[in-house]
């Protein structure tokens, strides 16, 4: 087999940000992940692709042990160097995604790159990526001794106290710096409560359908969680205290119930805080994407309405900035603080002073506020823009639930299709969809996809992706 | 009172990277903590202060209701805005400290800012903050959509390649990127080992004295801690067959041992790992400073002994590095791989995409290993001179003991003195120490001071603090 040319190496940028030996790499990757390169494939000497592009042979050598090292090539003595012939799929940038197991876990896949529908992302094009690098570059250039440290154990101050101001101005939550917990996400927040407010053989309810990890964190905590349904209204409370009236806590997504979308209406939400006083019971709301609400003015928190003290807020960045940012908040009820004080204490480190820092300046200066407000409205767009392109392609199949709120559509599938079924195909040619049935623990035959329409920039475009399902179907 | 004048606020740097809000915020908070405001001085007015350094009002008003939040002022209507009377010592900065409880919660007590001989720190004056921050601000010019959504669970990619072949040159420790799982700290390291390869109700041998947080974590999961004693070449593997042969898992730190700074041995590293082969036990290598050896070269970790795949080595990047970036890593067995990935993914969320990409360039382009030989250099100079310093004041009442390695200095008290006793009126001083009773469990009658040496600058600063401890006797 020939060796590729190296000419199949456009010119390396030396302006670019990355280092030479990672746009080699990059290029090489690209190349066998876009099937430009193929398993089995020659590719050029170290050395003769270092005379070609004029560059110190250490520099190929480290994209090369790179590449090596990650599985893309292998080195065949005399025979020169190939793209492995048996490539691993984990290896493949949008090569074939392995399929999903027929349980819970197959909501926790997550691609490594960015698929059509992809569950829990924000528009990534629209995030305002200049604004955030002149804050970053600032905040790394303020870098002091003392940023250098442990970061303090709850956030920073200055963190807290902006997170606590925009709970105010936002969502009608009154709340002291020191009652707000920075964490690297909601998976910590949710470690945090149990540590702090429940033990192994409590109860707690979920709605079902629900956000599956909660219910694998509490699993892992011995907690047993207890699937309360769900109707128009959110999460029945009387069923609830029918089911377990002494459980011990309650995770409720009131703003949109994820992932239908409904609210949690008000007689329901005074049900459930009366519910809580009664019975010392801990109320978890699960805020996650309360800002994104398309047809009236959002929601106020549940935790505006919390009297006695019973309701713990979870709020998380990743999806009004982005998951890769990995923090997420926690404000806890006034006599809490304590308890999760020392609860932190023992259990986290920290997160990076450096993310906090960026994130308390994007908040601090407004930006925060100004890129919420342009994605409700870019996303009240795409929301129906790919409501109606998939509807007009793929209307006889599907009836769309166009939710209030959120970031995802819900097609409800006629017939006897299975979601599940559906999804793993779907997945094989590279769309990302989820199956309802992996977010229920009940069998009652509800069929359906949940797919985010954040990214997805035209009617057009979801026709298009439309067309592929439809061959699916 | 009379109002503190406007004129102690010197004047604002426009050029600064923090907005104005946060620098008069930060001035407040020092005049504060420096005791220039005290508890019940009038601060000048928003309204005036706004006029006197012609700032747009909200910029006042914002900085005042930081400072309001976080406890360090009080508007009193009519009568102005005082610093608070009842300033809680956790607000204060370099205020008073509280003291610490006789259990071994001490050593993870963290300040909030930067003590004299404070455990855990490096050389915050000597690191590269240039490189660094041209570093830190290249990564964030260049974050692409594909770097915003959820970091690759088991690390970035490249950041695993370089801790591969950085371990191989510098701890002659072969592995794939794919045995490297890049986490959030030493903490989460454990807990994922745990959570991989160890079950309530197991039992582990700890070295004692040893790293009291490693104790924590486990007792946590519920898994017992078996103590056993260190002599002059570590962990005394024969008495640890002797207290529980059928243990599941050892934690040593063979490097320098923690806190005593002896190395393991060869005969005793190859007994534990002969007796981990026969009971297909797991061994901890924690080797968190490995890299600083100042009589001889480093010595290759025990991992690089290991032939039957029972050596998980944690590293971190808290010492090398700095604490606040919040980055370490676990090399595990390749059988163990597998294993790992599955319980990375049902645990963490991996750690932000921008820290992971500063350090893989800090490394991958040679910082790092410049980095860690000066200051190889500097904490020998450091360590020698600390010691000298100490010794001439404080010789009466300690023998010091000089390590091999490590970070910090071993001041053995004379007489029947308390180190615990020292360490709390050390702190009412803001002067840092640790007392090695409080990393045993036994009850031995062990007296002696653990003291970093990493900034301590010269010897004349060592007998300047040694002098203030002088005073405490």
């Amino acid at each position: 087999m020939p060796a590729v040319k190296p000419e199949k190496i456009s010119p390396l940028d030396p302006t670019a940000a990355a280092p030479f030996y990672r746009q080699i790499y990059d290029r090489f990757r690209d190349a066998i992940a876009t099937g430009m390169l193929k398993p089995g494939d020659r590719i050029p000497s170290a050395r003769s692709l270092t005379k070609e592009l004029g560059l110190a042979r250490g520099t190929i050598e480290t994209a090369y042990s790179l590449l090596a090292a990650e599985g893309y090539i292998e080195a065949r003595g005399q025979a020169g160097t190939v793209v492995s012939p048996e490539l691993k799929p984990r290896t493949a940038i949008t090569g074939p995604v392995p399929l999903p197991n027929p349980n819970v876990d197959t909501v926790s896949f997550r691609p490594d790159s960015i698929l059509p529908f992809q569950m829990g992302l924000p528009a990534l094009d629209a995030f305002p990526r200049k604004i955030w690098a002149r804050l970053g570059a600032r905040s790394v250039r303020a870098m002091q001794p003392s940023d250098m440290i442990h970061p303090p154990m709850y956030g920073l101050p200055l963190l807290r106290a902006e997170i606590a101001r925009y709970l105010q101005v936002s969502r009608g939550l009154s709340c002291s710096p020191s009652q707000v917990f920075v964490t690297s996400g909601y998976r910590q927040t949710v470690e945090l409560i149990g540590h702090a407010l429940l033990k192994a053989g409590n109860r707690v309810w979920l709605e079902d359908p629900g956000y599956p990890p909660t219910r694998e964190i509490f699993n892992r905590m011995h907690i047993e969680g207890v699937s309360v349904p769900v109707d128009g209204e959110g999460m029945v409370v009387s069923d609830a205290v029918k089911l377990a009236p002494r459980a011990h806590a309650a995770v409720v997504t009131p703003a949109h119930q994820s992932p239908l979308g409904m609210s949690l209406s008000l007689p329901r939400r005074l049900a459930l805080l009366d519910w809580s006083a009664r019975n010392k019971a801990w109320i978890i709301e699960d805020d996650y994407d309360g800002e994104y609400r398309y047809v009236s003015r959002p929601l106020p928190a549940l935790k505006s309405l919390d009297r006695d003290g019973r309701v713990l807020y979870a709020g998380t960045f990743s999806k009004v900035l982005f998951p890769g940012i990995r923090l997420a908040y926690l404000v806890v009820p006034e006599g809490q603080v304590e308890q999760f004080e020392q609860v932190t204490e023992s259990l986290s480190a920290g997160c990076p002073g450096l993310t906090q820092t960026i994130v308390t300046a994007f908040i601090g200066e407004g930006h925060f506020a100004r890129h919420i407000q342009r994605m409700r409205k870019l996303y009240a767009e795409r929301r129906e823009a790919t409501a109606a392109g998939l509807e007009s392609v793929l209307g006889k199949y599907v009836r769309i639930d166009l939710q209030p709120g959120g970031m995802h559509l819900i097609l409800r599938l006629r017939g006897n299709r299975s979601d599940r079924r559906l999804v793993a195909s779907m997945r094989e040619q590279n769309l990302y969809a989820e199956a309802l049935t992996d977010w229920t623990t009940r069998n009652d035959g509800v069929s359906a996809l949940l797919l985010n329409f954040t990214n997805i920039d035209s009617r057009r475009t979801a026709e298009n992706f439309g067309r592929r399902i439809l061959k699916l179907m």
